[in-house]
Order: structure tokens, then C-alpha cells, then sequence
């Protein structure tokens, strides 16, 4: 699904490698994840799911990310600043998209705002302390996880370049912004549809 | 802290592999990872962290199994196995540990049953629903992510072994019990303790 940060992720790295792909449109708001169909390919019933070259199945972003990324820059040569750059995809999983993709599926995506409100500003806060975790570190390293841009940046761009949506203000966050903006220079990115 | 499953998993993989290491017990019940010296160690507040041989610091469960099983047979050799590895990672870190810990947190670590019986409630066909996403998993394979025990595993034995400490029966999944049984058959496997 185009609107999804998750697999969005998928896509900026394919344009930024240029892998050739064939993109088939997914949208879980209409029970398109839940067919028995789908759950061949990922009994998870989540997007996205690629399927390799030998047409065997790979789900969960963040793990395409990695199966993707060998052999490029954006998985590091040295074991210290891969786990780096997989600690801040768990960080992503755990403590980002819980609060800030969620946010944003309630308000922008799903439209769901009016039923699910508490659910939604309980998330401000616990939102708002993974930005604040994210520009702290961008006080002293340009990049998350490795020393150049990785998958790491490209998991955690895909829902914070689109926070606004689900209600997050990036207006005290001037060192994410920076970041975001050096993203957006990198030959081949796109932004997500809405 | 010995109780948490995060930090179990780490101590798992240092028995299995005979790691040298200091365990120092903090326990974030009492505001042990909120203070500046531990914020030092992890800017994100969670146990567990460690510190390697040069003295850094490396948090995120899942992101120290990686950096410690490198070079050993809890890390498959082959792209495709070490994705899968990463996906069943990922998979616990967001479809299963906020169900399966977090209601084990709320009934037998905080004891705070009684004030968050609805996000306990809430939780469990969640939690039920990943215990389905394993057991599906397990009628074809004997473990998670590679042909071998990989940390895979070992991420996600730490708290579906202690399930019932958060109000989940096993009783209906006759795989996971016997994958867990293959998983406390290694030699140098320990149990958590409450």
C-alpha cells in the first residue's frame, strides 16, 4: 500500500538502488491482507511482502530492508555498526511506529479519530519521547546507526517525514528536520502519497 | 534485570555460548534506567544494555543477540536465512512482546492488574493471535528463521516460555510446547526467574 510507511521503506530503497521490481497495490482497509491468498504469502496478514528471485516469500519491512541492502552501502561492513543500525530498527518497531505510524493511520488513513481519540493522545506523549530520543542522538551523528545513510535511516524516515499526519509537530525538532532534508537529497527519493 | 524477558534473552545466548561477562542486575520498577548515568548508557531507558570490549554501549535486546551470536551457529551463513532471522526478530518485537510482556508486566511484575484490566483484556486475542502466527509456523518447521536454532529463537522463547505469568494458556498450542522443549534441551539453557 502506497500510503504505508512500512512499505514505503521498500520503496525508497529499491528507487535508491534501482532494483527492478514489479509494485502490486495492497490495501489492508479492505481486507486485501487477510485473504486466504494473502496468507501464503505472509501468514502475518501484514504488508509488505516481497517475493525473491527464486519466487519464495519475504515479509516483515525492516527484514527486506536487510535482504535487500547486502552488498550496498546502506548496510555497513563492520559488525559493531550493523547491530547499530539494527538496534535502531527494533527502536523503530517498538517505540516509533507504534505511536507515530499508529497516529497516523488513526487520523489520516483509516479515519478513525472520533472513536479511537484516548488511544490517540495517550500516543502524543510516548510519540513525542521517541522523537526526542531521535534528536538527542542527532546532537553528535549525522546519520542513525552507521556513519553514512543505512536501511536504519530509511526505516525511521518512513513514518517521521510524514508525523504531521497523525498530529506530531516537528517544529521543536530542528535537528530531525535537518535530517529528513538530507534524505530527501539522495538521488532517487520519493516521498509517500497520501 | 533477571525478570525481564529482554534481558533473558541475552542471558541465554552468553550461557549457550559461554560468553565471559559481569552481570550488573537494574531494575527499572524503581527508576533504575531513568537517571542521567544510566541515560548515558542508553538515551532510550530500557535494560537491557552492554558495554563490549571497548567500552561502548550497545542497547536493544535483539540488536545484542545479533553483535554477540556473530561468528557462532545461532547466526545462519546464507542471506535468505538471515532475513528470515530478522523477520521472526521483528515480528516479536511488534506483534508479540507488547501482548505476551506487556500482560505479563501488568499481571505478575507490576502487579497493576486491577487498574489496567482493560488494556490486559484488549491484549490477550492480540497475543493469541501471534501464539496462532508461531504455532502455524511451527507444523512446517522445527524452528524460527533458519533450519537451525538461531536467535530467532532465542528472541522469542523469552516470553513465550513464561506466557502463563501473563494469563496466556498454551494448552492449545502442542508445537510451541514442544519447541520449547527442543529450546530448554540446549545445552547450558536456563529458565528466567520471577
Amino acid at each position: 500500500m502506497s500510503s504505508s510507511g512500512n512499505c514505503h521503506k521498500v520503496r525508497l530503497l529499491i528507487d535508491y538502488l534501482k532494483i527492478p521490481h514489479e509494485w502490486i497495490e495492497t490495501d489492508p482497509r479492505y481486507g486485501a491482507t487477510k485473504t486466504a491468498e494473502f496468507r501464503q504469502m505472509n501468514p502475518n496478514a501484514h504488508v509488505p511482502v516481497v517475493q525473491l528471485e527464486d519466487r519464495t516469500y519475504l515479509p516483515e519491512s525492516n527484514a527486506i530492508l536487510y535482504y535487500l541492502a547486502q552488498g550496498s552501502s546502506f548496510w555497513p561492513a563492520d559488525k559493531l555498526s550493523q547491530a547499530r543500525v539494527l538496534q535502531w530498527m527494533f527502536f523503530e518497531q517498538y517505540d516509533h511506529e507504534p505511536r507515530i505510524a499508529v497516529n497516523r493511520s488513526i487520523q489520516s488513513i483509516t479515519n478513525t479519530l472520533a472513536e479511537r481519540r484516548a488511544e490517540h493522545e495517550a500516543n502524543l506523549p510516548k510519540g513525542y519521547r521517541a522523537l526526542g530520543v531521535m534528536e538527542d542522538h542527532l546532537r553528535t551523528n549525522e546519520w542513525f546507526g552507521a556513519e553514512q545513510v543505512s536501511i536504519a535511516d530509511i526505516a525511521l524516515y518512513a513514518y517521521t517525514h510524514v508525523a504531521d499526519e497523525g498530529g506530531f509537530s516537528l517544529a521543536d525538532f530542528p535537528r530531525i528536520r535537518a535530517w529528513l532534508g538530507r534524505m530527501e537529497a539522495i538521488p532517487g527519493h520519493t516521498r509517500m502519497r497520501l
